[in-house]
């Protein structure tokens, strides 16, 4: 851990909301928790807060790490901190876990104070128009009318163009990374056979599995293998793994016996044993949702119409989940608005994924963006 | 049914063959019986037999119907019968199930005469290396010497292609569809996401359910779901289900909504009825081992130094599980051993499963070339 360019240690926060909470399905919530991390000070006119959002498997942990593990550091570290791309000496940055996760915020594994059991598979199905809802009460809560900059990668950049949306007054700059204005039948087809995964477990028990004592691990872990795939570009599987073996020759078995293969299992096994499935079904589900031409006669032109925020859209050139073209029509919707965009389309071989790796033409720009941010407010 | 252009009227055959086959793995099947079906007369000289390799879950009925199922056409009668790209009025064309498969020829689901049980774990893992040499052992009891051609689609061009490099002197052509020289780290990864799928069935019983009297459902659904996305083209599954909604309106739950996910769970659920599991492991592990140049230190050029006949070689456009530039590879190998071999990129929107269509310029080049092959012979 390089402590010089750290943001250090930190701990998390926990928001309380007991006004119900309207989800745009109709379900209300009586009452949610939000937990946060806040990296760097506010200043004295509340003008240079930074609001993260994460995408599928993400949390607030976004910087820095805890006295009490100080392995577990935060997964956007290398892009947060003194010095560092968001610089935490300019911005006071703001992480949380979103609603309906599973890392401290209120979701489906948060006792549900009615019943006194867990809700299961009654939480409702969110979407990323009630979290950026839920961050606009959390921003409430701590006197941010207006943010400096929203920005999410992936579905996270869902949330970030969401704010400009539904906020167009709260939010100055919205940054969308590796993402899309929505899914293609292709993306849904692969949430949708990791969804089946963990629908047909027989461990999954209709999303009640927490009073039967068990998780559909299984089906958990298949979830994860695939996305796996989608997060990784052709090309870097091949350079990492290629057809490498573990052992000298075949096997002719079904046991692992391709890098690949134990690399998958690996990171399935992982995300199995700490992530809920009920959470994964529910992020995937708002990524099939995400659609804000939907309601304009799928033109994203007129979706735009009400944003007022200049953006940063960057892609990755072997993001094939969500392509560069995809970032494009994003650009070309908010040209057409006459609003002030900055787009980049950054060489990389690392796929979707791209995103949370450390990349010297990304920070660079992520870098100038900010700096340009910061010299609009004085500290 | 179009009569004038169908072979008609078919029926499988059995063949038996009695001799210990040696696996490429070093396991011995005492005896095995292969099932098939042939179109078109055998002319004298036997020269103008070509034989179709199937692919992953094809099998032995290409053309025609079953005079007690007549909607049971073969899975390639768009392309042969009378006056069809492979013209029945020329040539003997032979189509089988795979050793291993789960349509008649002997397999995991066969009765195995030691223990009077099912297979099921203990058939061998077999490879295209095997297939191609029972397929050899069939065409020495039809008392073919040389095939006409060797024909096949994705796993069936890798057939295909095996037979030059096994029996060069047995096949004057060799035509390798929507094929590649070996998988890549991506094309594995899929494979064993889907075997896993299958594998962690809890009806899945180490590959013995058989004597449960139950199937792995589940996993094999998974498995062809997943499958489907990568047989269909990003911009296919767009046109074909782009967003589409069942209803009008989204449903909040995790119910099927989306055309695509009520396309995927019925083709899982239609595979997973007709099926079996050991045979889908078995064909994937097949696909993940072949790779002619292993043994040459990855040097595609030295593996086919062996070839002799003639090749065609077709990709399609929009096939991203087995690109162009994967037939390009062969191709690249194929000319630099001053092999004749034509090539042709087809401009279709269909994926990989461009290769079962019918499209009018890939089944004109397939035409013509079979049109050449029979002025080689005279009937």
């Amino acid at each position: 851990m390089n402590v010089s360019n750290s943001v250090g240690i930190v701990s998390a926060q926990h928001a309380q909301f007991n006004t119900p909470f309207l989800c745009k399905s109709g379900a209300v919530l009586p009452s949610y928790e939000l937990i946060y991390e806040t990296y760097g000070t506010l200043n004295k006119d509340k003008s240079n807060a930074v609001l993260v959002c994460h995408a599928l498997s993400g949390h607030h942990h976004v910087a820095g790490y805890y006295a009490e593990d100080p392995k577990n550091i935060g997964w956007w570290d290398t892009m947060i901190g003194p010095g560092k791309p968001i610089d935490t000496q300019k911005f006071f940055i703001i992480g949380l876990n979103n609603l309906g996760g599973c890392n401290g915020s209120t979701g489906p594994i948060s006792i549900n104070l009615n019943t006194g059991k867990p809700y299961g598979a009654s939480f409702p199905v969110v979407t990323v128009e009630d979290w950026v809802k839920s961050q606009a009460q959390l921003a409430d809560k701590l006197g941010i009318n207006q943010f400096a900059a929203v920005i999410g990668g992936s579905l996270g950049g869902m949330q970030a163009l969401q704010w400009s949306l539904a906020y167009p007054g709260r939010v100055r700059h919205v940054l969308a990374i590796a993402s899309a204005p929505r899914l293609t039948a292709q993306n849904i087809a692969f949430n949708d056979v990791a969804r089946s995964a963990i629908l047909t477990d027989p461990n999954f028990y209709g999303g009640d599995y927490y009073e039967h004592g068990v998780v559909p691990t299984r089906g958990l872990r298949l979830a994860r293998m695939l996305g796996h795939i989608t997060y990784l570009s052709n090309d870097a599987m091949a350079d990492k793994f290629g057809r490498g073996l573990r052992s000298d020759k075949y096997s002719y078995s079904y046991d692992i016996e391709f890098e690949i293969e134990s690399y998958l299992r690996y990171q399935g096994d992982k995300f199995a044993a700490y992530f809920d499935a009920n959470t994964y079904l529910l992020m995937t589900k708002a990524l099939d949702y995400f659609d804000p031409a939907r309601e304009y006669n799928d033109d994203l032109n007129k979706a735009f119409a009400v944003a007022r925020a200049n953006f940063l859209v960057l892609s990755f050139t072997t993001d094939w989940r969500f392509a560069p073209e995809r970032s494009r029509a994003i650009v070309k919707a908010l040209l057409h608005n006459r609003l002030k965009v900055s787009y980049a389309e950054i060489t990389s071989t690392h796929g979707h994924d791209s995103f949370l790796m450390q990349h010297t033409h990304y920070h660079d720009v992520m870098r100038a963006y900010f700096d340009n941010i910061a010299s609009e407010f004085t500290a």
